[in-house]
């Protein structure tokens, strides 16, 4: 054993190191790649990094006491590890910190899982006209008479055929080029960026360029992989952001910037190393898939891995240079971090951006690995933390072509509202949190298997009816222990709202009805004295304990669609109209909205049903419409710079606003549209 | 291979020979002439004389092996050479004594002798338009009613105030601007870079901004340190090309490239880590120099390092940071090395270059340490060889301004020659090698103190006067042991072939006159048995041997004046002039060349005496033009595609003409404007 270092392991995974005396769980957790969900940034309030300090000597280790070899009690951890759990050696890992070597136990609900992403992309209309295009030249040999240099070789017939004039070069791959002209035996395909910069040479004749649209999502990164002649989705790539062990939203991360010497450089790193994967994922995609197999059938001998290539399926074989192209969006936070650039005074009134224009910047200038002289092109911010993803959306939806009035809410763990038709356009931002997305809740957690994204109450007997991920069979039609439910994702969230207050379970202030109960779901925790509602059973699940809806819970979801919903009728004041023409619901979640119950819960204003859509991932499509139509990055550049930007928390009722918007609308009064949708007694309850 | 001795190779001077084994680095350092520095005489105490055994084998003397050709690690260099120095080779030269054949790199901090660049740049006239601009702007701070971004409003003030619009900014640049906004308190600086870009930003009101016009030539590289605002060289900096351990030309070079896997590589790095150290040079310049002195007068106690600013001087103290702008001239070769451009077709007929073009290159994509968003500007090359150096002497000469015809010939490794005026302008390049920049003769050395640059010899006596660098007093007016002569630099090697046939010691086919030799100077040497004539008697010097000019070195020197003197008159044959109204001569030697010498030994045809002028470091001068004015930057590509490359090799009669030309010319059929200058019985010989 060295001075000032101590041996962990982490259980079940078996991750072990040594790390430096005096770090906390979650960073020696960090340090040995091991994944602790820590929704708060390590802000000690949301009691999620519960881990167990594990009794007995470890031999091999000679690892003795759990309680010497770990910091002494904190008074925070009471409110979340009550006295049986402290008994068992429970502890938050954020504020323990390693004194000696120790063995440790994440348990699976402090585990940050692996996330499930809706896979296909919207089918949007996009002119055909790439920032990146390929041309194919032949030129003569030099020689004595015409000696000319090898670019001035190609330039000069680019020039000629295609008109293509004063172009430049990028240095690397000018360094290509001698060995290209040669080896395609002067006959060479040249990729030309914006019509102003050769980044790419391939000998002889080539049809097919790639990019990649990404949208940065707080949570989620996806990435459409297109090729850039056809326009074709080959590929739709996600990942968890890798920042989110920092803290959960935009606010938990610009504080981490600011209370973290290093924190801007680590969080952007974390997000390029993403961003990498993300794009070896897309190539590993255009590979067959491998398996071990036998060298010779029925023998004994050593396995090797071979392609087993899909019968009649051809696979592109690419690698990280045939990507030449990347578009990125995303919230203003998510923009500056990604970029090192300050995130600090966004969240700062009045919350000045650093830039809004987009940016072509080089992706090795990013340390993004594709073809070394491509550019990356970062869509505009509008202000606030009203980013290039809620651009995006914008040249996908394109509500100034319109003459109705749209209400277009993109909810993530920060909301963003954009109002307006083609006179007009106004946006602004609102703190959801991410309660909406399943973090902060008893049973929150990501939309990963095991996570219940349905839910159903029966208004008559209060059971409860729900699915899965992973799992197509409700819970009905299935038996408990097949349910391995391990808590609620964001789907889930919107529908429980709704359904507890359709059910009756709760009345229109968000309180638990204790007068309306049908069933033994509904109890008052005995530990913390509040009511709650059992949604699964303890035998339907794999962490072997019911698992509750909280009366905490349902506030944490009433301040996110009150926060929503405030937030759209403060625009539409600021507007001067009643109502809107039209709601378009995009974000991760916004191809499962279920609208009616959106409109039970009060999401938003008033609006008929029929006009409400779900468009999905809209900023991932505008960013792969920048990607496909060059003229959308202008439009980006012009719509970002004319969309007025309101800063909602300074409208000086916006409080009382928001804490009518918190509770189940009244209905009738409100919701017109209700009206043949929801039961009577409901509707006028 | 003679018992008992070991050839050792002396790099980067080049300087070679046998020496006994057994005896140390610094004893085979001073037989061969080479200087390395010994502060604590060999007392192994001070670490200075660290050198570099060179792996690989070194073909021509059979040195294959860098670790069984030197005596074994000593502990006493564990103090001065590292772990990873010793794994490059690292050795004291005082411990590290000779076994075998061996190449030994001599650093530049090793070296006693610094070389001697002229330091003075040449006045010439620059209009005032540097590519990198500074603009001072305020700016109000963000308010809640005009929250926008910190970019968008310095833009735009920039563009209100200086008409500067559609302004990009450099990534990095980008990242410093919300602190430099604030520390300024809203009032900034900013440097512009071609009306395009945004490259900098200081809080407050600055005024300079600096940049470094760098020539790179195949032995010397030489950088002009300038203030881009007052257009000031603040100061001249210079160093050997590190390239030249991998050979002395650039046919060398490009053969070690074609050879060698990663020999482009390696050149490329050595140049730009020849660069940085260049631009340390620069900035170390600005700050007063450091002694050691104890902390307390008079006192025992630690020593310490202080400034000690000389009286009355004022320094700039400057960062790397503050370089903003570099412009770089080489020929195609050096170009296309620096770039890790394929040098290899530059050599092969019909010599095509990789591009003709100017670059803007990030300073950071080459790994130039300057401001991180800084350019480096690459000059536009002509064509084979004649690159971006002649372009630099086009520019910095403008012969295409001028009615007379011009004929420019730049003396470096490689020859490089212009002829021609307003109406039309050639240009070639001739291999006159590095015969009369030193290298490749017996006691041939580069600038540096101790090397004869001034030769007389009496005809009557055969008698020899000379004056050597660092001693203002010729040898007449001195005692011999004052003299401490190391050897023969270029501008005494130019002198020496026309006075060796002045006196009458060698006849017009440069063979020694073995009838009129008058005196004990002119012998034959009894090991080689060839002829040669002592300039400097072993008393005189400080290496203990004679100094002598040999028969295979007036070979060397006439092979190279001949290339220059043959491609003057082939271009003078093209062009269908007879003569060149005006001979201007560019180089390293440019200010010393003593022009009746130069026409006495045929360095070029005739011409009137009073037009022959010495113009310096022209090339270096057309980077520095580039540098300071923006339009000298289209110039230089204008120029480059209007001069008409000749290939002289390829003349049918190259052969004749360049056998013809190595002779020393007939004075009175070739050069009448000799005539009154040169004693009749010389002019009519």
């Amino acid at each position: 054993m060295k001075d000032n270092k101590a041996m962990v392991i982490f259980q079940p995974s078996g991750r072990r190191g040594e790390v430096p005396q005096g770090i906390n769980l979650i960073e020696a957790s960090r340090l040995l790649g091991v994944d602790i969900e820590a929704l708060c940034g390590e802000k000690k309030v949301c009691g999620k990094c519960k881990v167990r300090i594990e009794q007995g000597r470890f031999e091999k280790f000679g690892i003795e006491s759990r309680l010497t070899h770990v910091s002494a009690w904190q008074e925070e951890e009471e409110k979340f590890v009550n006295a049986e759990a402290r008994e068992a050696g429970y502890r938050l890992a954020c504020v323990t910190k390693v004194q000696g070597d120790l063995l440790v136990f994440v348990p699976e609900e402090s585990r940050a899982g692996k996330q499930v992403v809706s896979k296909a992309a919207r089918d949007i209309h996009i002119e055909h006209d790439p920032a990146v295009k390929l041309y194919y030249v032949e030129v003569e040999k030099p020689t004595f008479e015409e000696p000319t240099a090898d670019f001035e070789r190609i330039g000069h017939e680019l020039k000629r055929q295609y008109g293509l004039a004063n172009l430049r070069i990028d240095i690397h791959t000018l360094r290509q080029l001698p060995k290209v002209l040669r080896d395609g035996n002067w006959k060479v395909t040249v990729s030309v960026w914006m019509d102003q910069e050769v980044i790419r040479v391939r000998p002889g004749r080539v049809q097919d360029a790639y990019g990649l649209a990404i949208d940065v999502g707080t949570t989620t990164v996806a990435g459409y992989f297109c090729n850039l002649r056809t326009m074709e989705v080959v590929d739709t790539v996600s990942l968890m952001n890798p920042q989110c062990k920092y803290g959960e939203d935009v606010m938990a991360r610009i504080t981490y910037h600011m209370m973290t010497p290093d924190g801007l450089q680590r969080m952007s790193n974390d997000i390029i190393e993403g961003l990498n994967w993300l794009i070896d994922q897309a190539i590993a995609g255009t590979y067959p898939p491998k398996k071990k197999v036998k060298k010779k059938k029925g023998e004994e001998g050593p396995e090797e891995w071979v392609e087993v290539p899909e019968e009649g399926k051809t696979y592109l074989r690419l690698s990280r240079e045939d990507i030449e192209d990347i578009t990125l969006g995303g919230n203003t936070a998510m923009h500056h971090i990604l970029l090192q650039l300050n995130p600090e005074y966004v969240g700062l009134a009045p919350f000045p951006p650093v830039i809004h224009h987009s940016l072509d910047i080089r992706a090795r200038d990013l340390g993004i690995k594709i073809n070394p002289s491509a550019y990356v092109f970062v869509l505009p911010n509008e202000a606030g933390f009203v980013g290039a993803d809620n651009v995006g959306v914008l040249i996908a939806e394109e509500p100034y072509k319109n003459k109705e009035k749209q209400l277009i809410i993109d909810i993530g763990t920060n909301g963003e509202l954009v109002l307006g038709d083609k006179d007009k356009l106004i946006s602004s931002s609102c703190a959801t949190g991410p309660a909406l997305e399943g973090a902060q809740l008893a049973f929150g957690m990501r939309a990963a298997p095991g996570a219940i994204e349905r839910i159903k109450i029966d208004p008559e007997t209060h059971d409860v009816d729900y699915k899965v991920i992973g799992r197509d069979a409700w819970r009905k039609y299935s038996e408990p222990k097949e349910m391995k439910a391990k808590g609620i994702c964001g789907s889930g969230i919107l529908d429980v709202l709704a359904e507890l207050y359709y059910a009756g379970v709760i009345t229109k202030t968000g309180v638990f009805n204790k007068k309306n109960q049908k069933s033994n779901r509904f109890r008052v925790n005995p530990d913390n004295k509040q009511p709650e509602f059992v949604l699964a059973w303890a035998e339907e699940t794999s962490i072997e304990k019911d698992i509750v809806i909280t009366q905490k819970d349902v506030r944490q979801i009433q301040l996110a669609k009150g926060a929503l919903h405030a937030g759209c009728k403060l625009m539409l004041r600021r507007m001067g109209v009643e109502k809107m023409d039209q709601v378009k619901i995009a974000g991760a979640f916004g191809t499962h909205v279920d609208r009616t119950k959106a409109l039970i819960m009060g999401l938003f204003p008033d609006c008929e049903i029929e006009k409400i859509v779900s468009v999905g991932n809209a900023a991932g499509d505008g960013c792969r419409a920048a990607l496909l139509n060059r003229a959308k990055r202008e439009e980006a550049n012009w719509v970002s710079r004319n969309v007025e930007y309101i800063e909602l928390t300074v409208e000086p009722d916006f409080q009382t606003v928001f804490m009518e918007a918190m509770q189940i609308p009244h209905m009738k009064d409100e919701f017109p549209h209700l009206e043949g949708v929801v039961p009577p007694e409901i509707l006028h309850q």
